[in-house]
């Protein structure tokens, strides 16, 4: 048996599936948090730092580039999904296999079997990002140790079907209030109902066009969407509120302020007594001209996507690091009873990553 | 001291303040049940029944018409507004002094006053008139003993600031759903949104003109509105769900079903996946062309008004007894923390009474 509770000498798979065996829903990552550690900390060529149950190991060769390979270590909560199971098709059932113990397996691979890359390296493996972005593991570790993060591009191994995402875009929230008067519903003209106000919200909505920009070669789409309405007081009561939540997703074109203003104006004939921003996080450009994304782009090969949703290569923007999505996962399957990753994707992947910090 | 625990030789506005100081809150009526029977048991021109906290006297006197005089004997919650008191102007403050314990004083103020009317009587003091319709005592009554309300004409002494109500409004309130489909709001052309598809239901609600029909020489006025929207599923999910609440205030020229044909006519191309009538009760015409109530408005003497609210004359109305509302208090303070009647409307009121009955 091997003398750490993680045995880096498994392939991807086989370590994926071991991963997956070893449950980490976000809020109890700890002991996968320790068992990476103590795996990583047998490597001589890495040094390893850790802050909270985030991991953080580098390689140290005066290379003229560092990169980085980020991924989060916790899952959703299992879903009768655990223990993986590999069926005779080479798919890899079980939570966490797609979204994204695969991708956390190839970093490991990477770390254990690349000692002399071409690039200097930065493992990251960080906790909580499938909760509350406060509670991000990524985000703890650049605020109180940005150093760690430092480096000229990124790859963030969540599930990306082996195609290279680019960028990410915004993701903004608001609340639109429209006011009304009370009154008795059987004296309605008595006040003003704040609900019908909120009619041409609703239809503005209904006829908005979304963008399409393309951003280095990347077709973006925006969304401007309703996610909820509530208004009402009681069922005999003229309403003097309603409020709509709409969430804005936009290209990463759009600076925040930008994002903002553009919605402002958009409603800004609706009768909306209010707006309130209720979250906002900006989205990441692609970064694609990037000379190491370039070079990274030539190894591993096919057509760059945009990333629709938003990811922590906001994160690695923010810090100044260009950063794209690459792993083997699938994120149509992620969060899902029957997740699932197919094997040889995984292989691919970190064959690929392989290729491009060795030759 | 008198006898019994409501003392019926007090004078209308003092017999109000003993009855407000006597707290019946929904649901807690009995003491004062117990009490108003106890009163009424020591008259000998009336036979007395009682059905839970309910309580009818009537006398037999073989007159040509009987005339129902009705009353809930409950309150909301008390709202630091008991004991009652009476101010400088005349005015008597307390929780129930409008809505309706000034009613009630009248009610028995005649029933101890008038033991040989000109028209035999039908006193009714009933429980739970301010809570849901199923508990409303009334209702009760006219299941179990409908005998008990039988009756050419009945007035409900429901504050009506001593005009005479006729009849009452119908009250229709229906769920409009509008459906779509689930998506990612970052994927937001994979979905169909149920909420920007509430568009049209709110742009109908604000452009609709409500009638407002004359009946029996009363301008009655509709209204149809919102008193509830609800729709969202998660703050990054487009919505397959949103459901309209709306109210329609109804005059009683309709029937319950033209009324609910009419709402379903109203959204008949508004993309509305399923109407359900989540409650209805119908209106109540006036009657005033009844030979009884002619004699009524006569002796009682103003211009009668129309009923906006729905009052508990729609159970007379469905009994097949004409009814009004005409009593001391005044609606607009009914519920309120200031609730208060005028002292010389509660005398008004029983003269008015009296005499008709007397003369």
């Amino acid at each position: 048996m091997y003398r750490t509770a993680l045995d880096l000498t498994l392939d991807a798979p086989a370590l994926t599936a071991a991963l997956v065996d070893f449950p980490s829903v976000s809020g109890t990552e700890k002991p996968l948090a320790d068992a990476i550690e103590e795996a990583l900390r047998e490597l001589p060529h890495l040094t390893v730092d850790r802050h909270g149950n985030n991991v953080v190991a580098r390689t140290h060769l005066g290379r003229t580039e560092r990169v980085v390979l980020a991924g989060h270590i916790d899952t959703v909560p299992i879903a009768d999904n655990v223990p993986s199971r590999l069926d005779g098709n080479g798919i890899l059932w079980g939570c966490g296999t797609s979204d994204m113990k695969s991708g956390v397996a190839v970093q490991l691979r990477i770390a254990a079997t690349v000692p002399e890359p071409n690039r200097d390296l930065t493992f990251v493996f960080y906790d909580n990002e499938e909760v509350a972005a406060h509670l991000n593991g990524l985000g703890h570790v650049a605020e109180a140790h940005p150093g760690w993060l430092e480096g000229d591009f990124a790859v963030l191994l969540e599930p990306s079907d082996a195609q290279v995402e680019g960028g990410c875009q915004g993701t903004l929230r608001v609340h639109l209030r429209t006011k009304g008067e009370r009154a008795h519903s059987a004296r309605s003209w008595m006040g003003s109902n704040a609900i019908h106000a909120a009619g041409p919200i609703l239809a503005r909505l209904a006829s908005y066009e979304p963008r399409r920009p393309v951003i280095d070669g990347l077709e973006y789409r925006e969304g401007l969407n309703a996610v909820g309405i509530e208004g009402g007081v009681a069922t005999n009561v003229i309403p003097d509120e309603c409020t709509v939540v709409v969430n804005y997703r936009y290209a990463p074109d759009r600076s925040m302020a930008e994002a903002e203003a553009h919605v402002r104006e958009v409603f800004a004939d609706c009768g909306v007594s209010e707006i309130v921003v209720d979250d906002h996080t900006g989205g990441a450009l692609p970064g694609l001209s990037h000379p190491a994304a370039a070079a990274f782009m030539a190894a591993v090969g096919g057509t760059a996507q945009p990333k629709f949703g938003w990811t922590d290569v906001s994160r690695f923007s923010a810090l100044g690091v260009p950063a794209v999505n690459y792993g083997p996962g699938d994120a149509l399957f992620a969060h899902k009873r029957d997740e699932h990753v197919a094997v040889d994707k995984i292989t691919h992947c970190e064959e690929r990553l392989r290729d491009w910090l060795t030759s």
